[in-house]
């Protein structure tokens, strides 16, 4: 047997060995050598389309694709024979550092650090920023303390990230496809979406990418938000509307953005959201970042050669 | 009794009430009316130095000043008979949102949020910061995840916010006058930062502002740091030597800075580290919004009239 893994980040090797297995290093921006056209196992980050596409069709053995992506629309996008082809992804391996940047966003859009660097950047004190302020006050997003956070897509990051929240203060509900109390945070479906809009201060988006999330942030739920709203966006662009995103923050609807996801990425030149107020923009920076991918990479492949499920399949 | 406190914030004074205590507000920015002169207790938030000066020469009665500044030096300044009047600051009121303004600073400058606003107003997508990354490549500071974060100043904020520090994955250490373990968290003495400064990937300074403390980072101390070092700099601003500062980041002796606290505020105009590389300007903004002054104030006034040492005495 054949595994492929890709040169595109340091990868501990010597972890996945013990296995009968041929590990054979590849270059994810080059097409796949002849000699290892007869593959088994293909693991995947961040190729490119022309490697994946040439791969789909040259890898007649392929029987299984391990991505490190958590989201991997481009695997499943390049034309694999996915009735032969096991897919499996790389959620969990981001958890950390999506919550991280998560963390990160809300706190710079809280503490107003983006305003601060555009003061700092005119050689001006943002004084209104700082020394005596009010301690959280009514209708306004300020601080993590007490602040009422909705995290819609309730998933591992959202598990991660949680904690850290609440120790920060914050109160923490969620909502997903399905209800219920997941790691003591209460997650509610999307028909609660009416009534917990209103009472959000925090909006936090990890939605996935797909037909069934697309434009899931629209008009009419934006104008549901208090107009101090902040939303924070690390899952997938789609699932935004921006044109109806960028009018609310054009016309205050709500408080502000932080995104670090967009319908297009790189996010186009004529976008309004460079320039629409209160709008932080992140390059898809949250995650990227593979965390002990190896441990993966070996469960799976045992269970692989066992006969066994396999962790994080599509 | 006459007990004066500040209209500056919003003081539930209901949970100050019961003693046989007149309690009577009075405009901070205004002088003392006449006829409250005969106070026997001030409470100070965000005083002009003109009605502290003017305080300090006509309250004649007053024998204890509460102020809800960790680091009171207005107060001290004033020209109060410090013999005969007891100081006691209001430490403990801002653990919480220096803490959370910290913990913003540290993450903004790992996940370069700075930079990204940058790029922004130049409607730049600045791809070099987004999309697949090194994980903690090592000679850098990415990430709080294993990284070593220094705390010199090791009080209530500093245990306030080492525990979101350590929950995110770093490696915390600090320095204050006595050595020991608080807690859970080895503290050396400054003797030690000969040591402790070359492995340090983010320095967190917390020092009071106190002619022991000037400069106590310095163009030599500096040196000590790694290349990658980032400082953040919620203390006071006397205890860096801003012109050694200046000269570290122009010469890249350290990765960079985020500061919330100046030799002199607001920050001059004429100061290099408004463009100095890596050089983040916040405007005294980690403070500044006291939490529970009430139950401090309460506690301290029992006290008081039961004739008892009070809590937080300079």
């Amino acid at each position: 047997m054949k595994l492929l893994y890709p040169t595109s980040l340091k990868l501990v090797t010597k972890s996945i060995e013990g296995f009968s297995v041929g590990l054979i290093p590849y270059n994810v921006h080059q097409l796949i050598p002849e000699e290892h056209t007869d593959a088994d196992v293909l693991v995947t980050w961040a190729n490119s389309s022309e490697n994946l596409k040439d791969a789909a069709s040259r890898l007649k053995n392929l029987r299984w694709i391990q991505s490190l992506a958590a989201g991997p629309n481009d695997v499943i996008n390049a034309g694999f024979d996915t009735s032969k082809i096991i897919l499996t992804t790389g959620s969990g391996l981001h958890d950390h550092t999506v919550a991280e940047h998560t963390l990160a966003l809300l706190l710079s859009a809280a503490r107003r650090l983006h305003d601060m660097r555009d003061a700092q950047l005119q050689v001006r004190w943002p004084g209104e920023l700082g020394g005596p302020q009010p301690d959280r006050p009514a209708g306004a997003f300020t601080t993590l303390r007490d602040a009422r956070v909705l995290i819609w897509g309730f998933g591992n990051i959202a598990k991660t990230l949680t904690p850290h929240l609440v120790a920060l203060g914050a109160k923490v509900k969620g909502v997903a496809r399905n209800a219920g109390v997941r790691n003591g945070v209460e997650v509610y479906s999307e028909d609660s979406l009416s009534t917990l809009l209103p009472e959000t201060d925090a909006l936090v988006m990890i939605l996935p990418g797909s037909d069934s999330t697309k434009h899931a942030l629209n008009a009419e739920r934006l104008r549901l938000l208090p107009k101090h709203a902040w939303i924070v966006n690390v899952g997938r662009g789609t699932s935004v509307d921006e044109d109806a995103l960028a009018d609310a923050l054009e016309q205050g609807v709500i408080g502000g953005a932080s995104l670090d996801v967009f319908q297009v990425e790189p996010l186009q030149k004529g976008s309004r959201l460079w320039k629409t107020p209160n709008t932080v923009i992140s390059p898809h920076a949250a995650g990227g970042r593979p965390q002990n991918a190896e441990a993966l990479i070996a469960d799976n492949l045992r269970r692989f050669i066992a006969g066994q499920d396999l962790r994080n399949r599509i």
